[in-house]
């Protein structure tokens, strides 16, 4: 088991998931400006996180089936929080607490040390992230992520993708087919 | 203290930096394509991170006297490193390797706890930064950062701050008499 599953497993063992929620498609599981600890799991369909940047959305990532997804900044800070999470396809979560995962961390160095390998993870995959952002030819940026995140071109639709890559739909097109 | 502060006393404390290093102004810490897993605490002077991309040099962070940095994405996947180090003034550094840090904070709850802190702290920085860098207009990027960092401008060089943020120097200058 990875240790995302790890911990989803350690929370379900401990009977710490404190709701369930559906996210119709394109609704918004957090929304920009709220104050939103809560952290979920997704157990089915899929969502983006996208700031806001005067007229444009900007899509900063994706959270799959059976991965965590939370609004780190608010989690961290508990301010409110400067993304938008939106479900892009129909969204079934369940949701456990900052205080009650932070509960569970912290009954044990096995737990707290599962923690530590999944914040840098989390870390890593930023880091990536600030690369790819940073890349300043599209072809460069295209193959970095196609190479990292094969399933994304599965399971995003173009659009959104084409966002995340920070380039127009129809130069994404252009890369896909050469 | 700080969680930085306290990091670096409890490694004084425990004996474990292991080696102390002079970088001249200019050399470079780490280099692009190295495996560098070492913690480095700055003492005296200020260096910079970047990604070269194509013929650019693209600055993504800066370390303090009195703060830690690291080859991060080598720290923590032990592959060679994407980022360049470089000390903008005189660098000098005390070292401890990963594997005597993770000894330490290995010891304790309260140990791995700190560093779970920091991790945090490190991650809400790095959202902070991707939202720098996602906005698209340079007043808007200025004043962020401007209002994040107010001892960037006093610490570093005009041209790195720059690099930064994402503009020429004659951008910036703009901005700042503005």
């Amino acid at each position: 088991m990875n240790p995302i599953q790890q911990l989803e497993q350690l929370i379900s063992t401990h009977h710490l998931w404190e709701d369930e929620k559906v996210f119709a498609r394109n609704s918004f599981l957090v929304t920009k400006g709220t104050i939103n600890t809560q952290v979920f799991f997704i157990t089915h369909g899929t969502c983006r996180v996208f700031i806001q940047d005067g007229d444009e959305e900007k899509t900063s990532r994706f959270g799959y089936k059976n991965s965590f997804i939370v609004a780190l900044d608010s989690y961290i800070s508990s301010k409110p929080t400067f993304f938008n999470m939106q479900a892009i396809k129909q969204c079934h979560v369940k949701i456990i607490s900052k205080a009650s995962l932070e509960g569970l961390l912290q009954q044990s160095l096995t737990h707290i040390l599962l923690w530590q390998q999944i914040l840098q993870a989390l870390i890593y995959q930023q880091l990536e992230r600030e690369v790819d952002i940073l890349t300043t030819s599209p072809q460069e940026r295209y193959n970095r992520v196609f190479t990292r995140s094969p399933h994304l071109f599965q399971e995003i639709p173009h659009k959104y993708i084409a966002s995340y890559l920070r380039m127009t739909p129809e130069t994404l097109s252009r890369l896909k087919k050469s």
